[in-house]
């Protein structure tokens, strides 16, 4: 499979939460981090865990895809009753199989001051996160 | 120039602050997205405008890139005195400049309960986060 058909089928099968299809794209010596927190998962049997242990009845939508070589980048709008966050996600591929993930998850925040005549306020529009 | 050059010339040019360069490589009616305030900036002067006068001694530093036909994304460790962000970021480029840029800025935050058993905690690698 080319990478962008992996990591299609990676994002594919977590939106489904097919766990089992899931695992047949992960490396089985895949890592997982958030850098935001410090955290890391080794392995495809804790990262599966990780995934289908995660709290909460939420749903995802793929944004945005970009592949290059054996890397990608993708965007999703993730939903969490009515929560929306924006999850991010850095991806590299070997042998046809995700081999790391880093995944980022921003959140909204008040413009600091000093830049008002420059822009403007607007609504959401691809990228949809709930503001506190 | 490819998408490769034109937003390779756009993060350079924007490392060396050599705004008059940067310019050459922005659309005129380039639209520069924020979704974490909703801040929406349009046209070529007031983006340009934007990052000159964006206040403080930054560096920054460029850690990944994939390209994909028309688009990019891009993850930059931006330091700023003692603080250390990461700097999300999706391109569009028409006609050899960039048309549209959406920037994330994730925070550092302490892990949620409940997921111990999988995680470990280690320091920043790539991506660089002061913590708070």
């Amino acid at each position: 499979m080319s990478t962008r058909d992996v990591v299609g089928r990676y994002f594919e099968t977590m939106r489904q939460r097919d766990w089992d299809a899931f695992a047949e794209v992960v490396a089985d010596d895949v890592r997982y981090e958030l850098p935001q927190t410090r955290e890391v998962i080794s392995g495809k049997a804790k990262y599966v865990a990780f995934n289908r242990e995660y709290p909460g009845d939420w749903e995802l939508t793929l944004t945005r895809l970009v592949v290059d070589g054996e890397t990608a980048a993708g965007s999703m709008n993730f939903t969490v009753g009515d929560q929306e966050l924006v999850g991010l996600v850095f991806l590299e591929v070997r042998d046809g199989l995700v081999s790391k993930v880093t995944d980022f998850w921003p959140e909204p925040y008040e413009p600091p001051a000093g830049r008002e005549h420059l822009v403007d306020r607007e609504p959401a529009s691809v990228d949809r996160l709930s503001m506190p």
